[in-house]
């Protein structure tokens, strides 16, 4: 047990006070952490869109009661997601969806209590997104903790916990297409590019800025659509391009037009289009029932419906075995201090 | 060859003189078959939801160059769907939309000439969803045609040209339900009832006319839900019943509101909606995507995705060995004439 074992700790955190305004650093104590619970101290992190939409890992850590599969010295990944192992979601091979640690974005305490383990001079400081990184150290559920192999460079795999392996396993769990086909992109960001397109024939890029079609090449994105560049829907632009729509189609910028253009783009008789970003909360996505009966299937994912504990370790074991290529999604690293 | 070979043959048949106006038996002049035709004496057809839509088979045939598969006395179902065998769709394994053979609803007149082979004193006679079963002689695209056991009593297997072959594809070709699952039925017409509910354990019928629920029990339907019996939503109700949603569901009636329901009354995570009915074409499906992301699966299917030529014998021989009982749906046998 290292010496702060059952102490509150007293570190640096980057803190949003309020939404909108700058992250600062601020001395937080960190609580011990209590059943179910770990307390990680975070080496390396990534940043995603998904902290800019809300404005808002690794190890060294301790462990309390419940938790069976970590012990001090492991090095692992905090992952927004959980798996708790025991519910529904957790027991399905179909899913990654669980219920216990859902909707971790809207909670900041943790399950145990219903307080956070953050707090300056007693005032509490809560909880993001389940995982807290932007801390020295964090306390997180013992469900969203991924173990991975010792060997693998935390400076590197920290990107793992979200965007790339969310591209990843849209394609490789659920769009999954077939080798040689057509696949069009939405939204050229980290998840985008992502997607592993090794077998395709061709692939389409659809973004709204420009700048980004040059490096997308470098992932394997053949060809380009601005829709700016056209008078038409950006579907009716794909249709024509592949003759009948592409075999598979993944949105990766949440915005509803973009979903519908995704979907509407896939080819009759046997498209598949999946949705990644996440949408507005009062977006209402519409079509013309029609285009489903016409045999296109659409579907959803959360982090490509890898579950985090089962799944991850075997993510960074691809980067280990040279299968992905991590160190080209990063372009900067910056220290928070 | 017959001595009508290349002959018009003069026989009864059912005409519609306008939409909304009585069927009304004429004779008629049926044209010998051109390249890749066949003409069919009818013994037996059934009717269909969609033949009321639009308001709106078996043989002793002729064939025509071009049509290689049949022989004169071959025992044939005439379907609506077409199987060329050479474009995209016939040749991918997801799909049964062939594109030569599509829209046959809208086209009214053979594709090799664009005329109709019917008239009546040299009027010309529009045929109907490629098959015009309603009367004694059709003349239909060899695409168009599945040849059959020769054993199989035509005045059974005629009801496997559309409705029962509908629901038991979209069932086991689309839904695929794993054993133990709960599955909810919108509209409990044929198509609804003829889907292949062995291994469900949860079986939720929903329907505005109650009278059909005592029926539906016969087909394995466990539940009932009539919409007009709650102030919630029907999927609101099947969610609480379900402790989440069902495992699948499949819509049969074309109502959008229907289609709406079926889809957001599935489960999180693995939940898969299939669409059967036909909507309206100003029909306009809407939801949140989130329910998307969360995992959900909307898909469509015309036919089961059943392609007529390749698979519609096998269904054929599901009833021949006993797997699939056919005579539970014949509700009443009419003559023409």
């Amino acid at each position: 047990m290292s010496s702060t074992a059952g102490q509150v700790i007293k570190c640096k955190a980057a803190v949003v006070w309020e939404a909108g305004k700058p992250l600062v650093i601020e001395e937080v104590e960190v609580a011990p952490p209590q059943k179910m619970e770990v307390r990680l101290k975070i080496l390396f992190t990534s940043l995603c869109h998904t902290d800019v939409y809300f404005w808002e890992g690794k190890d060294c850590g301790e462990r309390r009661r419940g938790v069976t599969e970590l012990v001090q010295s492991d090095h692992v990944l905090p992952v927004f997601k959980g798996e708790c192992g025991d519910r529904a979601h957790c027991k399905s091979e179909e899913s990654n969806m669980c219920s216990l640690l859902e909707d971790q974005h809207d909670r900041g305490v943790m399950i145990n209590d219903e307080k956070p383990r953050f707090s300056i001079k007693g005032k509490p400081i809560y909880h993001f997104v389940g995982t807290s990184t932007f801390s020295e150290y964090t306390v997180v559920h013992a469900g969203c903790v991924a173990k991975i192999n010792p060997l693998a460079p935390l400076d590197k795999v920290c990107v793992l916990s979200c965007g790339i392996s969310t591209g990843l396993g849209a394609t490789l769990n659920v769009a999954k297409p077939k080798k040689g086909s057509s696949v069009a992109i939405f939204g050229l960001g980290t998840i985008g590019l992502a997607e592993p397109l090794f077998g395709a024939s061709r692939v389409i890029g659809v973004d709204l800025n420009p700048s980004r079609f040059e490096e997308a090449k470098r992932f394997g994105v053949t060809e380009f659509v601005n829709p700016k560049d056209h008078n038409k829907k950006v579907q009716e632009v794909i249709v024509e391009m592949t003759d009948g729509g592409v075999d598979r189609s993944v949105e990766c910028t949440g915005n509803v037009d973009a979903m519908i253009s995704a979907f509407e783009c896939v080819h009759d008789g046997w498209g598949v289009a999946v949705l990644v970003g996440v949408p507005h909360k009062d977006a209402i996505f519409k079509t013309p029932p029609m285009n489903f009966l016409n045999e296109r299937t659409l579907k959803g994912t959360f982090f490509g419906n890898y579950k985090p504990r089962s799944h991850l370790p075997s993510v960074v074991e691809m980067y280990m075995n040279k299968e992905l290529e991590v160190e080209k999604f990063i372009t900067h690293e910056v220290s928070f201090l």
